[in-house]
């Protein structure tokens, strides 16, 4: 019943990424020849290598601590070779790219364990903190701030084991009544899609990395989607938590919200494998839309679709997916005048998605056209609509391609309340053309809307020079700087980690940090849980 | 523009309520002579008398304690004089009102200290602190689970203030680009709505307790409103927080949401003073609605009502208002043959509200009447609606006129998922059944329902006999057993207090027990704040 061709999202598993890339490797590609040319003229191209031939730095553990834990798991789940470890070292980042093609493994862990199931996955807790072996959760690898990024020596461990939860990957329970379903961690997006599919429900939840991307990695994370207009943020759909931690399990979630003090949920929610590791989330699901419309709209400007959204957001008139670029990331990423009109790249592109039974997305799009309508936008039809939803996907594909000729590709996002958008828009944007220099460019869109703010998501591409990697660090830190002085959130929906580590204090203050160091000790008394990660 | 002689909600300050009974003492009546015999042919009636002339046990503090207090807060804004300390002694639970009619004060404060702003609040803390004083944060005084009474001595503490905090009644900021506005703790509902009101929004938290209750309350309890289908629950409108503790200031709301780590703001929202002091609150607001409509629904059974409930929630399909009495409750409260039809009191009464623009509540009521028609619904009309919303708030001056003459009147509230509500609902009224014996009256309600799940609220009406507290209590106890036993949460909207907390580790775990004692001991090291509440 999908109208307007709109393809419908792939569910098969996909294969494991390659170290030094995003995605299948056969999708990977050479920017086409016309591409290339074009990129040509905004970047000066380079050559640039990877290092296939690789060292790594010899394991830590020994020959008891691999049998110990091969003892819990099993032998054929227990792995030191070198390919699987590079495979399990750091995430999907640009300087994680960049040191993967470069033949920095200094992060690898000495050994990567592969647990059945929760009961599994705290044996070897408790293995690891009898032996202070660090331990890192591993869902779908797709982490971009750090998080896979344990540090071992600051703790006084002996070692590091990658904790892969891709065993991990069963529809647990379903409950129609509630519509909720339990899922283990190492379910990828499209595999728990595909099961609950078979039940015609949906979760709803399509971030970017949305194909590799694991369940429990979006709840360690507090992950948020595509569609989070629509279907709320990951944190929004978890009503209950089976989390494994070092001095026993916890369980939660009695009912959908209580007053039964703090809501220890969201505690879990976004403790990116430090407090624990989570091994079942029960999440809300829905029923399958029958209906999906994509469309454009063009506004005047990048402010004038951003009070747009913030009229929608504040009428509680949302559609289930509402974006909007920026003047240069509409010019740039979206032109298409054969399809759209020649105006096309004017402006700034707004996409407004629907989904749901045919009535019920007739009646939001109506209500929701004419509110776009009175605030001065210009439908464009469903063209731009469909041209996102079959790219929604592949940005990193294209960050690959122009890594290959030298162009440095990072994107980073933050949100803040609608009266500072423009004040952290115009900051963050001026840090990063500022610290990267002439010839940079800044793309921006808002992806997450709220009635009290939104998330700004920036792209940016620079020329990439000699060292890439020397490049952007400084630019990184000098557009975190500029997200703590503007007062904003250091991330609104790719955690912590290590990268946004030492901005977490100006945002949660002293004592909430003093707050997380106490729930992190009580939980994790001799600190094995991806030591350096988050907590300040 | 309001429509059907809804009335609005009063906003003027309310007078202080008495220490033995709900509400404004003017609005106090004897039961009407008729209703009187009715009751009569249900319940035995008694004269009971209410101990006037109470001894309070003597104030622990000192001199010195009130000298060191007064020079914070100035002289006139502590009081240890008999009457004052009454007045801030327990809450406005049945028990509560029951000690209080029968003069016993043993949980009285020594002394009330009424801080100005954020400042004094800390600068009390400190003090208390380093006197060892428990400090019971009171708010409008209407808690219901035991929330206002501390243990100084399980502390080793010398002495109780109760930190009062009805002069810290400002509205510090308002963004109405962001839609939000910036709550002292000590506004009462109807001053935080007046306040708002000048600026044409709402806040739209209408809780029963809502002309007495605060808005520090309401997050430090994580209250739940009349209206909470359509305008969610508080804890969900707030965006901000700002915190005194013992070991310094908390501020948090950087962005709507984010993902910088566990979201703290849920870890004060529901922490019952035992963490710190809430001393601003901000919060999402909204436009007042122009129009407002309620109207009843009959179901043939609480069944049938509650199935429909669940089929507007998992459709987003959600009215302002959304209530559902069982047959009992629907008997008992609500026939209306006048108004209404013979039949009305029969099958169970569902009470559907709907609040905003005209077209907006117009589409809305168009699309939810079409759903509760096709499940089976009848509609009634408004006249079930109006008499609702006339005497929303009045249900506590009934149950002081029943506690006059003998009967015991009692209000209990949990929350399930939507496949455990009948179980739920049949365990707990079994308890109290079984617990008070021939006469009881169990009547419950549904009022705040989620896509996955909703509450259950339960009054008990029972023959009150000499000694109507030594009645009650083991009657909780078995509620609270069932709700245990059924896997339910202990509560929905009240809080923990001291009166759910032998419950609480049975709901988040021994883990997540031990995780709010860590919080504790890291905000409170000396455990001044509201000692022995909330946390097990």
């Amino acid at each position: 019943m999908t109208e307007h061709s709109q393809p419908e999202i792939a569910t098969a598993l996909q294969p494991e990424m390659p170290p030094t890339r995003w995605g299948d490797p056969a999708q990977a590609a050479d920017l086409p020849e016309g591409v290339r040319s074009l990129v040509g003229t905004v970047f000066p191209l380079r050559d640039t290598s990877v290092c296939l031939d690789v060292a790594l730095p010899p394991a830590r553990l020994g020959t008891d601590h691999v049998a110990g834990l091969a003892m819990i798991v099993g032998e054929e789940h227990v792995r030191a070779d070198d390919v699987t470890r590079r495979l399990r070292t750091r995430g999907k980042s640009t300087p994680d790219l960049l040191r993967q093609r470069g033949g920095d493994l200094g992060d690898a862990p000495d050994v990567v364990v592969r647990p059945g199931g929760h009961d599994e996955v705290a044996a070897v807790l408790d293995f690891a903190q009898e032996h202070r072996l660090a331990v890192v959760p591993f869902g779908g690898g797709t982490a971009v701030t750090g998080g896979l990024v344990a540090d071992p020596d600051a703790a006084g461990l002996a070692g590091v084991v990658s904790l892969d939860l891709g065993r991990m990957r069963r529809l647990l329970a379903i409950d129609t009544v509630s519509s909720t379903a339990t899922l283990e961690p190492g379910l990828r997006g499209p595999e728990a899609e595909a099961l609950l599919a078979e039940h015609s429900l949906m979760l709803g939840h399509f971030p970017q990395s949305f194909e590799y991307a694991s369940i429990g990695g979006f709840a360690a994370t507090r992950s948020s989607g595509q569609s989070s207009a629509g279907y709320g943020r990951f944190d929004t759909m978890v009503v209950g938590l089976r989390v494994a931690t070092p001095v026993g399990e916890v369980r939660l979630g009695s009912a959908p919200a209580n007053a039964a003090g703090p809501d220890l949920r969201q505690v879990f929610l976004g403790s990116e494998g430090a407090f624990g590791v989570i091994t079942e989330v029960t999440v809300r699901v829905r029923p399958r839309p029958a209906v999906k419309r994509y469309e454009g709209w063009r506004w005047q400007s990048f402010t004038a679709g951003a009070a747009a959204m913030r009229a929608l957001a504040q009428s509680d008139l949302m559609p289930t997916v509402l974006r909007l670029s920026d003047e240069a990331e509409t010019a740039i990423n979206l032109a298409d005048p054969e399809s759209i009109g020649e105006d096309s790249a004017q402006g700034a592109l707004m996409i407004v998605g629907y989904e749901g039974s045919v009535a019920a997305v007739d009646a939001k799009q109506a209500v929701v056209t004419a509110t776009l309508q009175s605030l001065g936008g210009t439908p464009l039809g469903s063209a731009p609509g469909e041209r996102w939803a079959e790219g929604r996907f592949n940005a990193p594909y294209l960050r690959d391609s122009l890594l290959d000729v030298g162009v440095l590709v990072e994107t980073l996002e933050t949100a803040t309340f609608w009266s500072n958008r423009d004040n952290l828009y115009v900051r963050v944007k001026a840090a990063l053309e500022e610290s990267l220099g002439e010839g940079t460019m800044v793309l921006c869109h808002i992806s997450h809307v709220y009635p009290t703010g939104c998330s700004l998501y920036f792209t940016v591409a620079a020329p990439g020079g000699e060292d890439p990697l020397a490049r952007w660090l400084p630019a990184k830190t000098a557009a975190c700087e500029a997200i703590v002085a503007a007062g904003a959130s250091i991330t609104h929906h790719h955690a912590v980690g290590t990268d946004h580590k030492p901005y977490l204090t100006a945002e949660i203050g002293v004592v909430g940090a003093e707050v997380l160091r106490a729930v992190k000790r009580t939980l994790d008394p001799v600190g094995i849980l991806n030591p350096g990660v988050l907590v300040p």
